[in-house]
């Protein structure tokens, strides 16, 4: 299948790549014109020259405002495309901005969906994303074989603009879970239990989550996670800073209140102000810890 | 076995039950007449005579000035109990009284561990309760076997006073737990997701959390779970706010910030003066939803 | 002076109003044609045409999208303006937009201050509003004359954008003072001491502020208060939501954390949710007073 | 007139030293010797000795356990005090124990109050303590002459307790305060805004309070506050951390909420955890700005 491939940061280059072993041929658009050089399909000049000879087009973009533009410009993906190529833009923006780029595509007759992924740069490189997919049934059974061979879970949310749903829904809890494991951990280690028999406790109790039993941010309680190797790789803090702050704006013109959601939001903030933004998003929990 | 068992009220009396029906000889002590009578065994019109002739004393008290007065008064149980006897408090307090009281305990020989319990009154009755015990090894090994006629899981956190730490460690993270996936839900339902769809994504992702897989505050995601049925039975808000309370005391008393704790215990507070504290905890919920 | 006046909502109209009983010829733009009929001005049919021949611009917008609209659209201020005409914004909008739009306008030769004014229709109409000024040394100068006429202290902020920094500084710092009088007074008030007396108190010592010895929440503790009237008139819960919601967007974008500012945001967030929104912003309280 | 002074610490000492320089005679008890050969008064070998033969009771002692053992124990003041006699109590302490202790006096026939202070130990040396009085008509009268030896204003604020009351609601809401100024000065800076000029709005506009006009925590704002030299001297982060542990947990007794409250406190318990709790309370600001 002859793919248009637009926005080849550190996640679309290897979902690209991916793509490209599984023997699809891709006009490729980024304004990085190195990562293009190395990855070896057709580069384009513009997202309209990209999406023109395209029979799907996959976007992969930093923010919301990347996504207005590359759509919608006057050499942007919406120029160019034919009536019918179906479109999924995998970025993670806001679910409005998803709603009125789909919108303004159905316009020039173009189904457009939005499929944000979990599973980190790590994912990407494997084919191992999960992929939270708002769009039409139809569009959803034509894109699922193609994201399948990116990723590993793909989710049909509902209709366009419930893929962003959900994955910020997922991590506005994500972000207030590791802030609450990281309280309980750091007072149970401060009364003087011992951090192991306490994760063991909560893990088989109503405590457990997935920020307690797989990615715990005390060091040594699991030795594949984050904390256990100086808070380097996995999620970064500023990435889950952009998704809370995606989740409480969505909130607040759903005039909707998140209010343990935007304290995390605003520790996070407060974990980046002290330098920490480029770790990993469970050093939240230093901040609960006296520095020796 | 001969035991003394005080404190009968609604956790107690299912407790004490079940160990009569394994055959053991209680003294029971409680300040309420009535269910004494109904239980049918000896009793005493003191905790220091309940305790004279025992071989173990128990003790299931509503908060920490009851296990004080109960064991250190004049007629209290360490006033008429014999060294050597092996004595449990099963009440939920601060992990500082439990050691204070232990302390007391000590100095007449005796060796007193904290064991607070999770699973609620239908744990009590079923015999399936989880205990977290505080304790010397010696007197742990003494206490399972007991244990085990009145619950399921019985799990050996430390010495003395480390039960109750569990306990609330846990409990603070559950309850903040609870309020994430409530704010995760009403988000994702004003935003225009079907919330089934919704519950099932966040539990096969980072999100997934036993407020959210197993007792999930949205009506009609989990069958079995109190937002099926009115939020009636299950663990009210008040037991919630009594362990936050303790968590954020036993915080600041060892100068540990818990600040997502502190948050969701006022919420707590706030839905009781709303006049909903006699309800489930989980719904804290509806203070996100609006009233039809 | 010919003065191009945008947007005749409840404070532009009143605020026009005042300009022309001080002998201003004003060119009039609204969507609402009914308000321009009564105002009795110069109605132009696009802000291009209000702009086109006047001495100075005003405009006096609901949200950012709108003076962005009104300034950069094909038919917009920008595209009839004259070279040197000063001009000024009064709408509560953010610091970035204000200076967007004012470094397009400085590209067609035009000085665009920001002017936002605190004092509500109330003052709009008796022509005692504050002006919170940003705007170069010069174009200050030359908008005082002609802002006294519909307000009463003008006050000079820094460079274009300051206007909106402390007016958003301002009132981020009133919603989080209303939310701590509230829990004060409450608590007082269940403590048992008599608000009267504990406002007299606070008002004379280190818990000092506007909310409480001119705004107070409590009623019947200031008689002028809206407090005191059924939390009608004032300044609507509404309107603090949207200037909190702009705090917090700033500060995301800044990096800077708010804490209790956006704790505060959510608490607003939910008085609204509960359809209390349209009361004066103090009515708060009533979420930590038991309803009768 | 012949007084028992008990506890003569930082703040007991020159409150004592005020009284003996006003003429009066002075049973002094405290446990450290070295302060009582300094200060010259009578020494008594027990608080029950020192209030034997006086005509008047103070007590001024660090927190509620030393109210309770100075007052309640064998050799406390209860035991040896005269019927009759008034008294009162200048720690600050919770209102219950204020309350339960009084009761135990009244049993004796003795009329006490409480009467905690403001004005930190400058106004403690100066004399120009404020005195929140709870008492009786007839008790206030008395003491009033007394109270005026050592401070400026000494204010009735209903029975007994209420002066607890009055103290820890005020000290609640300044700690909010100053968290509230400290947010929106570091916000203002961040934006832009020159940080002078913003204090100069917000303390002409609705944002004015004594965190903001007295108090400033922004340095070099207010010459003569903490924040302009150092976060010396002032009101310690550890006295506000003291006052609002009271102001919560009073709440929490009264099952009332104090949201904004508690984060409050927890944002002093954790600038605590990072060892800034010996600075001036203002010193809080530091979390919210870049470390250079």
């Amino acid at each position: 299948m002859r793919i248009a491939f637009i926005g080849l940061g550190n996640m679309g280059a290897p979902m690209a790549r991916n793509l490209i072993k599984a023997g699809h041929q891709l006009n490729l658009f980024d304004l990085n014109k190195a990562v293009l050089a190395e990855l070896g399909g057709q580069i384009s000049p513009s997202p309209k020259d990209a999406a023109a000879n395209s029979e799907l087009v996959i976007t992969m973009l930093p923010a919301a405002a990347h996504v207005r533009s590359v759509y919608l410009n006057e050499d942007g993906v919406l120029a160019g495309i034919r009536a019918g190529t179906p479109t999924v833009d995998c970025s993670t923006i806001d679910p409005q901005t998803a709603r009125d780029v789909s919108k303004a595509a159905a316009a020039k007759g173009v189904d457009m969906g939005d499929a944000p992924v979990s599973g980190g740069t790590g994912g990407a490189a494997a084919g191992t994303l999960t992929f939270m997919v708002g769009a039409s049934a139809e569009l959803f059974a034509t894109l699922k074989p193609v994201l399948e061979q990116m990723g590993r879970n793909i989710v049909h949310c509902g209709e366009v603009g419930t893929g962003q749903i959900a994955k910020i829904c997922n991590n506005l809890l994500l972000g207030i879970s590791m802030v609450g494991v990281s309280e309980a951990m750091a007072l149970g280690n401060a009364l003087g239990i011992d951090t192991k028999v306490l994760a063991g406790i909560i893990n088989s109790s109503t405590g457990r989550c997935w920020s307690s039993d797989t990615y715990n941010p005390w060091p040594g309680i699991i030795e594949t996670a984050p904390a256990s190797r100086g808070y380097t790789g996995g999620f970064g803090a500023e990435l889950m800073l952009k998704d809370l702050g995606l989740a409480t704006e969505a909130a607040r013109q759903a005039h909707q209140p998140v209010i343990l959601g935007a304290v995390a939001q605003q520790l996070y903030q407060a974990m980046s102000l002290r330098g920490e933004g480029g770790k990993d998003f469970s050093a939240i929990v230093e901040g609960y810890r006296k520095k020796d």
